[in-house]
């Protein structure tokens, strides 16, 4: 909670890290200390440390915003490996979960707590534009509250998402010439028209 | 083309690291010195070799295999700061572009440079098991053939691809309690079973 005491409790550690280097490797690596990928850090560590040592373990996150840059910085799950996968729910969540059984563990913001960190629901909750915001304060309750602001829960993944899938063949694409997934069709998906150019 | 005289010659620079160098950072960050990141690394240099000095770019990616990581790596566009996005076409591509105007640059494999490195060759259309490829001839093929093994296109990314979408209100979900994404609808996608657990 955030109270004239907070004032002298210090931010909380990310996993190895003190607060001020997770900081630091949010900017190199997303381009600044986003409050998202900070609050993500600290629900990545709470998941984690429920997970036996040594377990192999993947991630699916729930939003695309900032919280896949926590799981980056924090474990070797990446999303061009693969082991971070967006299940779009809409909400601020994670689950790590051990990948060869699918037991593993959510985390999410838990709403009775986030009412204790006035500038944190304002971020969260868009309560005023960003210009409004007292981003300074912001940074310092996310410190503060660290693994206080999430509820967790033990959740299984299906049995379907944890079959890998292969891309199967490549060949060269008639119309283009350039190797593709064969599974799409006789030509690319690019000579189909589904580019963004 | 690999010859003789390819013994020789010494595997390109990607950017500004050395092509060991960045075969270090690829274990860090994607768990192994994956032979898709590898070359995916050449090509984001490639393409922003071509832009002007100081541009602001984004990137789509016509997959999610390898590709995202070497972007990750050598720039600031993340999967979690919405910087690199997803065009999945099945072909090993991507494009470098201006954020304002979306005019870049496109780079992809040349299928008649890919016929001058056998092991490149035999590793992307699979035409053996991965037991059976060369892996220590196949990394030495990528760093000689560095940047020479691709194409180029100039490209302009469609405008409804440049605007940015706005996640709109954040509210209680009046069935977990969670914050959510309140576009979704009157509950949140979590609670209309929309999940992966």
């Amino acid at each position: 909670m955030y109270t004239a005491e907070s004032t002298v409790r210090a931010a909380q550690p990310v996993g190895n890290h003190s607060y001020e280097e997770f900081k630091e490797l949010t900017r190199e690596f997303h381009g600044c200390a986003a409050p998202g990928l900070l609050i993500g850090g600290y629900m990545v560590e709470k998941a984690r440390a429920r997970l036996p040592e040594g377990t192999l373990f993947e991630v699916f996150v729930e939003t695309a915003k900032c919280l896949p840059d926590a799981v980056q910085l924090l474990t070797l799950c990446t999303y061009g490996n693969g082991r971070i996968r967006l299940a779009e729910t809409g909400r601020f969540a994670l689950a790590l979960y051990d990948k060869y059984t699918g037991q593993g563990w959510r985390v999410f913001i838990d709403p009775l707590k986030l009412r204790q960190w006035p500038e944190i629901e304002t971020w969260l909750l868009k309560k005023k534009s960003k210009q409004e915001q007292d981003s300074d304060r912001l940074l310092e309750e996310i410190g503060l509250a660290g693994e206080e602001l999430f509820g967790i829960q033990s959740v299984g993944i299906s049995e379907r998402f944890l079959e890998k899938s292969s891309s199967g063949p490549i060949a060269p694409c008639p119309g283009c010439g350039e190797p593709y997934t064969a599974v799409d069709g006789p030509i690319c998906r690019g000579c189909l028209g589904q580019t963004p150019y």
